[in-house]
């Protein structure tokens, strides 16, 4: 469980910060690689990546402003130009389906593989196999929303010895019991399954946020995540502008990772008035408030660890 | 006058060649920059080069797939983010001001600058104060559209000290004489432009097709230009696919150039599968039939001079 991302700036593409989107790799927890977000260039970026297009099987989108989306008609032709043939969802605002629809049309794009539009709604629950995805609604100029990306609690790891000590055979019962449940072996003994594995471990929480100024869903969606991705456009002495435009200071970020007692943030969505000499200064803001903060940069990954008392296992 | 390519792939971006769009300069003609398509991520080739999107002033759009288009949005929004606040016209197929329209619309863009959308037609010709743009239809698989740039003839250079020497005095006249006009002086002596100018000038020509198989359409429009811009995506080994997909081969484009009379083909929008060792023996089947021909890079400027009797002025 990893996340790539392809792009860190605001409103614009620079040399060095490409327009929103990032890839969360759930390819060892059972699913493909999700994108968030998907500005203009987007498929350029995935050009310098391990990632195919034909591996991204959803994406989430925050909200509609075009350096989040106008990459989607691009990657979508290309995604099965490169022979990509799976279905794919793709969450989002209403209007979506109406503007890419159109956009396929104007264009003479035939899409060969399936894709599914599904609108979101603050509160909603999207219930995957191993994942749950909760969606709030957050504090922006226009519709703009964040995902928790929960991963659901993972089975203990089996103690074969122990399993074969009580005289459970080889077979379908060590999967029952390393999946949870309790056998009675056919001499009529009790095998419990927490006898023969390991504690069950809690899932990972990773929160990723649309462009939001401070609110109180965004702490509410962050609660204890192992990491947290807000955006931080501006910093104090902007923070006049990011009142007026909806967006957050990195210190409002910091606010929030703080309340919601996350264990990491990831800080992205930097405005190209920042350059890199400015960004020691910017950082320090935030972690007057709250550490670790990590400013995130274009093709930069970043592990997502279990925490167990505040260490990563 | 020259050519700048931003984008010499086709269909699709690869790290070395991104979708079309290429730039003519016409600034030392009097006119602004004028953009040839827009795929996907020519904004961010922009930020590789000196021209501001604020000073370009008219986009011709060639026709309505993707690869030529899907930079159109992030384009037009960074122009204003940018501070162009001066109008722009579009030349396109019908189609384009809808699609945009809704784009604007669904991510809530606001433009400040007028645009001005204007539909083109086979056979149309538009006329401006020192050139004149004539359009054909071309051959591909959906309406695809060449333009044949022609610079208006350009007056003489005004010869001073013979105006000097016939007793012209210093001011609006020696203008009137430039600008080919005859005039009598107070002592009623007469003066002809044609004995104080050198001789007028034909103005050169730059033909830029959209995707097209050869056809006698492109012949018509590149008659004796000094530059022809003509698209070569496959080669003689792959000709079969490029008439199925209404594309042509470098050896089509060189025959065009060649019932045409052109002075210099550049090719452009070639397939991903051609690498850089593979161009050599790409030219050379062009070659055969006409040259000189050149491929068209990224980032590659072009400079349009003017031949009189097959030598550059």
């Amino acid at each position: 469980m990893d996340v790539t991302f392809l792009g860190t700036g605001a409103g614009m593409p620079s040399k060095t910060r490409n327009t929103s989107s990032m890839i969360l790799n759930l390819r060892n927890e059972g699913e493909d690689y999700w994108m968030f977000d998907c500005g203009e260039a987007t498929q350029h970026q995935l050009l310098h990546t391990s990632i195919k297009p034909s591996k991204i099987n959803r994406i989430f989108i925050t909200h509609l402003h075009g350096d989040h989306i106008f990459g989607l008609p691009g990657f979508l032709s290309s995604r099965s130009f490169l022979g990509g043939d799976t279905p794919l969802t793709i969450y989002g605002p209403a209007g979506l389906e109406a503007w890419l629809t159109l956009t396929m049309q104007t264009t003479k794009t035939y899409i060969p593989y399936p894709i599914q539009y599904e609108i979101i709604e603050d509160g909603a629950v999207i219930d995957f196999p191993k994942f749950r995805v909760s969606i709030r609604k957050l504090a922006h100029v226009i519709d703009s929303y964040g995902y928790r990306v929960e991963e659901k609690e993972r089975s203990g790891t089996l103690l074969i010895e122990e399993a074969l000590k009580r005289g459970v055979p080889r077979g379908p019962l060590l999967s029952q019991l390393k999946n949870g449940q309790d056998i009675v072996l056919a001499n009529g003994t009790l095998v419990k399954s927490e006898e023969v594995t390991t504690a069950r471990q809690r899932g990972r929480v990773v929160t990723i946020l649309g462009d939001t100024s401070y609110t109180k869903a965004s702490v509410e969606l962050a609660h204890e995540a192992d990491l947290l991705i807000h955006e931080a456009t501006f910093d104090d002495a902007t923070s006049t502008i990011a009142k007026q435009y909806g967006h957050a200071t990195i210190r409002e970020a910091a606010q929030v990772a703080r309340e919601a007692g996350v264990k990491h943030l990831l800080v992205t969505h930097i405005s190209a008035r920042f350059m890199k000499h400015d960004l020691p200064t910017f950082l320090a803001q935030g972690e007057a408030v709250f550490s670790p903060i990590s400013i995130a940069e274009d093709f930069m990954t970043v592990d997502v660890p279990l925490y167990i008392n505040n260490t990563t296992v």
